[in-house]
């Protein structure tokens, strides 16, 4: 009965039954993105989505300005001439280029793209900024929004027109430094979502063919949504020396600036030209007077200068991350429930709300809603962020209304807690036979206490989500370790025997093409594979077919597969353990 | 000849007699702004310019949090449709619209606008946010970029193409909370200028033939840069019910929202009906059977609902502040001298360089460096921004760089320095003359004293900048008080006397229209006005014909001229005492 009533006060739609339209409505109905407004694949951000937003974005911003990668600007706007440089990189994004071909009632001549992605603006400004070894490392970061003209299904935070992240990109004076930075992304991510966020993923290595254009590697994190599926949460690529090649980003590894060394070309050039003359001279003193002579300003102009001034600089090592409100869609999909949002404590725009238990008598009301202010008061102090539902209506009501967005503690005062000078919590991810009474100040009055729990239990809430998100990973990835150790080989069939592929035979023209997956059961596999270079790229064509699933990277730190294990799908001996997973 | 070196090491530019080229070329040498990369307008902002930009815009962003204004996120692309809906306002944009017209190869339709500006995309989210009295006040801001298609001369920061800004938005239940909240920008960007910047300007409303288009009013922060010019650098405008009507920001002002409104409308009009066919059927009583009785269905269809359905939502009052990259070059423009930047310390990249004074010989030098870097860990820890220059090089040059650059204080450590256990400061506004030591700890070891002292001497930079400015300020304004003491009316010929436009006849075609203005003298004049409505703008053009000026606008908090003030233009009796100065 309490149940029925309840929803019908507020949401409930089963997260794993039915996840797109969990996902759809909370949004929405939690006023975290606004789809009113404006046009498909373009979204507003109201104030509480853009506070858990901007709370991810500080914390990617803050983890890269501990690693020296300072915030820097650059422009969205991108002539076309600009472009043509890189036509290569560029070539893969153009399907999906917003084009600004007027202003005003002018055409544009180039005509202006909007940056889907900012190798082209960044590099060839790093050009001019490296000249010496000592400009090395260069390493910033832009807090900014790609525009695509995406063709495919849109989603809000998921796959957007205009896509809100934070782009870095650094250039090293070696492959070991560019290579150590790449890591460093690794370690900033992973604060982000472990430790801040209590989100948690598959920290994989994308095989050759699904690599970033230009890229020599690209890392990612995958997040396993309710519904089985994956979803690409952030990004990083080792670049090479390809994009600084490309654009000039190129230095020298001495003291000198190439201009000093240009000076020093020429120097060593004119000297041996004048040596050279001097031998002529002596060898034209056996010709007869008169006989015209080539002026030596003439022969000097001859002599092609270009050739000996070589250029010894080297070209820089380049490596990008980035990250998007697909950070925020993470947050929301793994921690919320049925009845809503479950935001970790970093990431709510507020970590408590205080409900004052009130019985419609404004003197009996009076003294209760002014000690809720008093606790609300002490909790700001401390730098909680607190909010009051003072307003009308019933108490009931107002819980649903907060627990749907997802706030992490909620605060009960009524008369009784009042008058014991203690406050009633109970937290988001619990139910009220959890709750707990903590008083606001101890004898001598002091609330350090209080603060201390409230900052102890916020804690123990994050990390029973990040447990619980631990719990839902490893609880839907296959590894297949028992098979393994018995020498058994892994095959196909028994991965579409998980997925109820072997029993599966849509009749309706209309039915998905492969059956929805079955949560009880895994849904991400690590199997044996024969290759993550292009070879391996025909053998995954046939386990997708089979399957459905794409092969969606290897743990570069996870030993080697040994002598004997059989890759999945050719039968030969595997070279690494690949993740196979439904891409979103 | 010290100084003959100087300028041979570094920048040397007089900010004054040639603030064009000084501008430009501390912008590119201090790596404020980089515009070699991209297009006209458009600029890069490297790590040093960036971290300024970011610490002015954070510092308005704390300000409106503080006020409850609080972030969200609009989109950049606007549909032309959209905007059709408001033509009035955006008619002015227009011209300076960026438009985007294909996605990939394919024509949009409708084309998308770069916004210009984001009263559509903002008051149309409004109108759906807004329902009840209990969703007011509604307080968001943004910071991000608007796009504008200039055909004016474009300067870094100051004009370009694509700026980048915060803009606050606030929807109010009533006149006087929306003017209360006007007021609470004020207090914010005074904060922001005064407090943190060390700015000063004029805060002026403007007069009504120069308010944004569709305010009620618009109040500006004018600051007079070194040429004697002024430019606007932030500005507020109350713009009353216009927007609200144009786009339906309305609310009810009962606790219902407007659906059960019209709910209860509809019970009552149905209670109505029912009363009426009763009655109707008494009458009908008297009728023969068999006759045709129109079905009540029908009858309920023909009854038009929509005119019972009245509109009793009230229409919000709306008022929006701006403020963009204009906050740094006030910065700059305002504190800088022939020798570069000088930032006050809230705004500076680095609050301290600490050079060691090097020997050559390594033995000598590494415990110098060694202490240094202690030196640099203690500032750090403290939280204040420091950096060490322990790169190759003389002492001199690397002392020119960093006040190029603008450090707020050096700090020199050399052996003596090492020995004593103490630093040797000097502040950029400052000479080696004024140059004193600190020790780094007490007796007990306590670096408390060091911390303590260096945030003394940073608040003291931050007061003698503050003070310069206003001095600069104070002396470049004329208010004609002696003169209006002694009942004397101020005349046009007085302030061209005063510009030297009595004696200026350009000869050469080429030459400007108005002489430079004289530096020694005030730019910037406060003259009683005859009135600052629209049948002000006649009586302005006659003056600045006359001298070149324009009326930027006038204090609304100042006492009215007393009867018998007159205007300096026609001479009748003046309503308002209004500035006169040269737009930038």
């Amino acid at each position: 009965m309490a149940q029925q009533k309840r929803s019908d006060l507020t949401f409930n739609i089963s997260k794993f039954d039915n996840f797109g339209a969990w996902y759809e409505e909370i949004l929405q109905l939690a006023e975290v993105v606004d789809k009113r407004t404006t046009m498909k694949g373009v979204y507003v951000m109201p104030p509480y989505g853009c506070f858990m937003h901007n709370a991810t974005m500080r914390a990617v911003e803050d983890a890269w300005v501990e690693q020296d990668i300072m915030h820097a600007n650059f422009p969205t706007l991108i002539p076309e001439t600009l472009l043509s440089a890189e036509s290569g990189h560029f070539a893969g994004f153009v399907p999906e280029v917003f084009w600004v071909t007027k202003g005003g009632n002018s055409d544009l001549n180039p005509k202006l793209a909007l940056r889907p992605t900012s190798e082209t603006i960044i590099y060839s400004t790093f050009a001019n900024w490296v000249q010496s070894h000592r400009d090395l490392p260069l390493k910033v970061q832009q807090t900014c929004q790609v525009f695509r003209c995406e063709t495919k299904d849109t989603s809000p935070l998921i796959r957007s027109r205009e896509i809100l992240w934070n782009e870095a990109h650094c250039a090293h004076a070696t492959a070991e430094e560019s290579a150590e930075q790449c890591r460093g992304y690794w370690v900033g991510y992973k604060h982000v979502f472990e430790d801040i966020l209590n989100v948690t993923g598959l920290y994989i290595r994308r095989p050759l063919w699904d690599t970033f254009p230009g890229a020599d590697y690209t890392d990612v994190l995958d997040i396993i949504l309710p519904n089985g599926k994956v979803m690409q949460s952030a990004s990083t690529h080792f670049l090479g020396q390809g994009f600084a090649n490309l654009f000039g980003v190129k230095f020298s590894d001495t003291e000198q600036t190439p201009a000093d060394k240009q000076k020093e070309l020429i120097a060593a050039q004119k000297a041996a030209k004048k040596a050279k003359q001097q031998e002529k001279k002596q060898k034209k003193g056996d010709k007869k007077e008169g006989e015209s002579e080539p002026a030596p300003a003439e022969e000097e102009k001859q002599e092609p200068t270009e050739e000996v001034v070589i250029d010894h600089r080297k070209a820089a090592w380049m490596s990008c991350a980035g990250i998007s409100t697909r950070c925020v869609a993470s947050v929301i999909c793994v921690h919320g429930d049925d009845n809503g949002l479950v935001l970790p404590t970093a990431a709510a725009p507020f970590q408590i709300i205080i409900i004052p238990i009130l019985r419609g008598k404004a003197d009996q009301d009076k003294p209760v809603i002014e000690f809720s202010q008093t606790v609300q008061q002490i909790l700001k102090k401390a730098g909680i962020r607190v909010r009051i539902d003072d307003g009308p209506g019933k108490p009931g009501p107002k819980f649903f209304h907060w627990e749907m967005k997802g706030v992490p503690c909620r605060i009960e005062i009524g008369q009784r807690d009042m008058s014991q000078n203690s406050v009633c919590c109970v937290f988001r991810d619990q139910t009220k036979d959890d709750k707990f009474n903590i008083p606001i100040a101890d004898e001598a009055g002091s609330n350090a206490g209080f603060i201390g729990r409230i900052r102890e239990e916020f804690a123990r809430f994050d990390e029973r989500l990040h447990k619980k998100a631990i719990e839902f990973q490893t609880s839907h990835i296959e590894k297949f370790l028992e098979k393994e150790q018995k020498g058994e080989t892994v095959t196909i069939d028994e991965i579409r025997k998980t997925l109820g592929l072997d029993t599966y035979n849509p009749t309706d023209k209309n039915a998905d093409k492969y059956p929805r997956f079955d949560l009880s059961k895994p849904t991400v596999f690590r199997v044996p594979f024969i290759s993550v270079g292009h070879d391996g790229k025909e053998p995954e064509a046939i386990l997708r077919a089979a399957t459905g699933l794409e092969i969606r990277g290897y743990d570069p730190n996870e030993a080697l597969p040994a002598e004997g294990v059989k890759c999945i799908v050719t039968g030969q001996q595997a070279t690494r353990y690949v993740y196979c997973a439904r891409a979103m």
